[in-house]
């Protein structure tokens, strides 16, 4: 399913082969929560060069629900996407978004946070679900370990989810899409290599690095990035979870991670934070109230290409829903445009360039 | 500047040379308030075959306000859009969004809805915005007149609005810009006489009827609308201003009117009503929840060509941005669709069998 192709440093050029078509890595996957990338349409999304988007199991299963996405053969035929998708399991949503949540060695109990339903979501439901989607790259359902954790909590959180991660294995059905394993183990060393030895021998598809942009240190996030990579599978794709901004992206992948997803570009575009090939911008900055030149010069976008940033602010302070749609659009072409370009710095063999350059630009 | 083509009945087909370009008339203008049709950009305009759309004098003026519309030579340069624009002048907003108003016979005193700040909006400062805003056809400020009103307000305020169409027409600068009269005199044919003989005296561009679609029930709008028509010049423009539904504009094209502009499409579209050509839809109807037909078979446009009832009433329930866009899209479409079947109706002698058809087809 995944073929290296070429390392620059521990920089990592691949192709994942998925149901629905290829995927080129490293790859950024915009976030497309209940079933669209907020502001998007999928005739966007296709210019924007996107090859893979998110959908999230936890907010599917409660909207519009499996009788519905059932109906139309999968998440591809309901929501217009020929292109891969790749789901979550719902853990993080668990933690982050349910009431009264209860987890035991079943799975998590809780009520949907619209409606009030009970669930219980097992790690056999979570691949149910995922298999009812139908998308190319499923998640284990996995326990995410709140941070700070002493050790001992993150151990049995960790161990809990290995043991739902073989549950899972063994519960697919549908072999033909790929299912990943996630690592968990807090900030310790120890517990993320006896996490990944457990998952590597169940042989999943690919490995996420979970539990991390959970509020721990910069530092710490980039030390069990590295240590991971480092002890991962070098032909299995790497799938770092909600992360990041532009500069995580890019320390993360010289640390050898292949994927990403972060809603970073999509909810700061419609807040109106802003990146650009000459750093960060908040477009409600005064300053650029009578500013002629775009957003970005260097960028190619729609927005960059017919708009001002003094139109630009003035519709976001409007609170114009066209505001939020050129943000957006402004931001994932960022966000696309700079993994085109870190791909090529790969195969070129200058990809510790590139690193520098960022890390000049963006304050860490 | 308008050249009339051809009549169907009263029903007419015409052309407007404007400093943007021309336009073909009957029309329907969307609106975009303050600077953007909500959810849409030009690209999707352009697309839509939208030939004209609205800008509003009191929004622009107070946000982002002369300085910065002068930067960019104009609103034309500061969105983005290169057709035709025509601007209303003001009138209407100050009676329906202004906090502490006066009117006195040298315009209007208000407070600024955004900050508070006192504005004395004069029929010659309208001019002035309205010129530095470069539309292409501009509104003279004028009071509305509001519902019900008895036959002395009525006559007062629709002789001071005349007054101020007089100091309007004096006031002009740019004669390359249109700039139309609005009759006024509530629901008295013999002040709208009154005030017709008055403006067209003045031999305005076109001529607006103002003071409608402000409460009145539908036959006193109907009744109003056939006097004027049947008043004003046939070598000059009508437009019926912020009216209406589908068959508002059916039936009064088929007084004689040639141009409208309304908030109906673009914000019944956000709220999940829709147009179809089947009638009326409200996208939250459970029945749709598993519907895999389209909105509209007989509909073109970007939503109904790929997705589903069912998949754009997920989106509308979730709140999502991108139901606000998609089904803003359909109704704009249908709106313009309609304008152009109406105009092959007149030309090919059929506009009464139209009017038929959508008079069985909408509840009045």
């Amino acid at each position: 399913m995944f073929t290296l192709h070429k390392k620059d440093g521990n920089a990592r050029l691949g192709t994942l082969k998925l149901a629905h078509g290829d995927v080129q890595t490293p790859i950024f996957m915009p976030v497309g929560t209940v079933g669209s990338v907020k502001t998007m349409v999928p005739e966007d999304l296709h210019k924007l060069g996107a090859e893979i988007i998110l959908g999230n199991t936890y907010h599917l299963y409660i909207r519009p629900g499996l009788e519905v996405i059932r109906e139309f053969g999968g998440l591809h035929g309901f929501v217009g996407w020929n292109r891969p998708i790749l789901t979550d399991s719902g853990g993080f949503q668990i933690f982050s978004l349910a009431n009264q949540r209860k987890i035991d060695e079943t799975g998590a109990r809780f009520q949907s946070h619209l409606d009030g339903k009970l669930i219980h979501l097992t790690p056999e439901l979570a691949v149910e679900i995922q298999e009812t989607l139908g998308a190319d790259i499923h998640m284990v359902l996995d326990e995410c370990t709140s941070h700070p954790a002493t050790y001992q909590q993150a151990a049995n959180s960790m161990r809990r989810s290995m043991r739902w991660a073989a549950r899972s294995r063994a519960a697919r059905t549908r072999p033909e899409l790929a299912q990943f394993g996630i690592v968990q183990g807090s900030m310790y060393e120890d517990l993320r290599t006896e996490s990944i030895e457990a998952l590597t021998a169940m042989n999943f598809e690919g490995y996420s690095i979970g539990g991390l942009s959970v509020g721990e240190p910069k530092p710490d996030m980039r030390r069990i990035t590295k240590h991971c990579c480092d002890r991962l599978p070098e032909d299995k794709p790497r799938y770092l979870m909600g992360v990041g901004t532009p500069l995580d992206l890019i320390e993360s992948i010289d640390a050898g991670v292949d994927m990403f997803d972060c809603v970073m570009p999509t909810r700061n575009g419609r807040n109106g934070t802003l990146f650009t090939s000459k750093g960060r911008v908040n477009i409600k900055n005064t300053r650029y109230r009578l500013e002629k030149a775009p957003l970005d010069e260097n960028c190619a976008c729609y927005t960059c290409q017919n708009f001002s940033l003094s139109y630009l602010r003035h519709l976001f302070m409007a609170k114009e829903y066209t505001a939020q749609r050129l943000l957006t659009l402004h931001n994932l072409t960022y966000y696309l445009k700079l993994i085109h370009d870190i791909r090529a710095a790969i195969a070129e063999g200058t990809f510790k360039d590139l690193l520098a350059h960022h890390q000049g630009l963006w304050e860490t």
